[in-house]
């Protein structure tokens, strides 16, 4: 899922990623609820709208983003109080509130405050932010079900495309006219503490399932074998979803192994560093040796990029300071990404 | 002429432009000298080649760049010594040198070296300029005569399809297969100055015409002044281009009066800093009145961006800094530019 943090994937249009078969993308609620605002939203009908986006869409909870903010915030058991990284306001985030305002954006699928642990985090230190994240899902799980048929286009319009998720059965059209709420799975690297958070979500019964607090430092191993060890918890028949993951040889691992949804901002995000991933490994195409390097970025993708740019093009655009480099370079990526999940899909079926 | 100054409409991919029906751009020899240089260009087979762009390229002279490093330029009878605005390195520009670069880019179109007067400029100062320009004009079209068989794609590359200029003949299929070279008319704000510039201009017999200097400060009615004397002075069957304007309103009235081709940043620079030009005038799409606006930036335009996104979005994209706000603003302007150019044509081709 290419990430839109702000309602817009930086520096691609909405038509671009339709071409590349994008079929869902992310929102991040923290930054859409401080700017343009979660209610302003609400009154234009909804993120799908207000963007352009006729097709799936997720918003986090907002919570990572906020614990992100070392400085500018404090943790209750109610929630937390933080401020702005735009203006140095004061907010206070609670379960209920991010679901609110979840519920204003009007994604397809939203997701329960949670805290993401962070790494390294000692066993009591663990207990304690599994104790948080486990009575925010609940009271995120209430809220939601309370509240979710004030979702700005409920009996207003037609379902929205459902995400293509591997191996989710499709909702019955009923269950597409409102939103679906996902759970997140925490307990840092303690396997009896992911087990446990496992089940006791599961016995709530969320929409879907994520798998959070990886990709925060841990090495390499230590993400796989979390995961490994949690998507068996899980039920095979509901999507999924390993949070903020990966290098494109690890979505294409975690993706065999079972999981149905990833985000990452690492392709869009390295992109605009001049970072592109391709067949032959990671190219930086600011190096001098491809100053007039006229083959395509990756000699292997078809992309509109590949078909039409050259490296040496590319490279000046990158040294010139030019907005057309991000935007080039994100097609590039989000192409890469976005074929390696096809060709999962692909062998998947035909298993 | 949408301008790409670095080899690039700034935010905008080609094949954007190709959709809004853009025939022709504009490269500037200074920047594309600078970085990545003319030899590479050269060596890559030529600008169309180099950005992607089979279609007709223009490249100004890089004398009204030169010319505005007003602190880093000494001019001599001979040329122009300047430091560049990258990194103070020195360079000397001779109409020659211009011209071998811009042999070395490989345009469809070439522009003299010439140097543009400023406003206001005395009698003398004025006399001054001229004289030089007519001395560049003439070395620069002897030296593009002896050379003009050394651009990188001749006996190469099939002819680029070339710009539909209102009332230019279409040149022969073998005229194609070389660059063309316009004079440009200087002479400040007197008329007899532009007379004697045009009369010594259209006896050396270039492939087109520019009248240049204007857009330099001077006020409307003296610039449309300045363009109804010249442009009765230049041969209606060769391209009459007025360089550097101007406001929608400007353009179409010059194109209606004979204008065959103009070139501004206007519609693109405008564009990155929130400026819409629309059907019922200019908007400023940062105003706080369109925050929740689902209006379509022009209702009576049909670019991609006016049917798919609203001015609520592309303020909220401008507000959050997104790169998304400079293409999207970008591609109405020029859909709205390139829009009138056609109204125009269409209007010249049924009288």
């Amino acid at each position: 899922m290419p990430v839109g943090t702000q309602g817009t994937v930086k520096a691609v249009q909405q038509e671009t990623l339709e071409s590349l078969g994008a079929q869902i993308i992310l929102g991040n609620t923290y930054h859409l609820y401080l700017r343009p605002g979660h209610e302003a939203i609400r009154r234009m009908g909804g993120l799908h709208k207000f963007i352009s986006w006729p097709h799936a869409l997720l918003t986090d909870s907002g919570g990572f983003q906020v614990f992100s903010l070392n400085e500018l915030r404090k943790v209750t058991d109610d929630g937390v109080h933080f401020r702005s990284h735009l203006d140095g306001s004061s907010h206070f985030f609670t379960p209920e509130h991010s679901i609110d305002v979840q519920i204003a954006l009007g994604a397809d699928i939203c997701m329960a405050f949670d805290e993401c642990t962070e790494y390294p985090a000692d066993r009591p230190r663990a207990e304690e932010s599994l104790r948080l994240t486990m009575a925010w899902a609940r009271r995120s799980l209430d809220h939601f079900r309370a509240h979710r048929h004030e979702v700005p286009w409920h009996d207003l319009v037609p379902p929205v495309s459902r995400p293509a998720v591997v191996g989710a059965s499709t909702p019955a059209p009923e269950a597409c006219r409102t939103q679906s709420l996902f759970g997140i799975v925490q307990g840092g690297m303690y396997p009896d503490l992911r087990r446990q958070c496992a089940e006791r979500l599961v016995e709530m019964d969320f929409d879907g399932y994520a798998i959070g607090g990886l990709s925060v430092g841990e090495p390499r191993e230590l993400t796989l074998e979390v995961i490994a060890e949690t998507l068996p918890l899980l039920p095979r028949d509901k999507p999924r979803y390993v949070m903020g993951v990966g290098y494109p040889d690890e979505i294409e691992q975690y993706a065999r192994m079972g999981v149905d949804m990833m985000d990452c901002v690492l392709p869009t995000r390295a992109a605009r560093h001049g970072l592109l991933f391709t067949s032959e490994g990671r190219l930086n195409i600011k190096n001098k040796q491809y100053a007039e390097d006229q083959g395509p970025p990756d000699l292997a993708c078809d992309c509109l990029v590949c078909r039409r740019y050259s490296r040496a093009y590319l490279r000046h655009l990158m040294h010139a300071g030019e907005a057309l480099s991000g935007t080039l370079n994100s097609i590039h990526n989000l192409a890469f990404y976005l074929g390696i999940m096809r060709r999962v899909r692909q062998d998947l079926a035909s298993v």
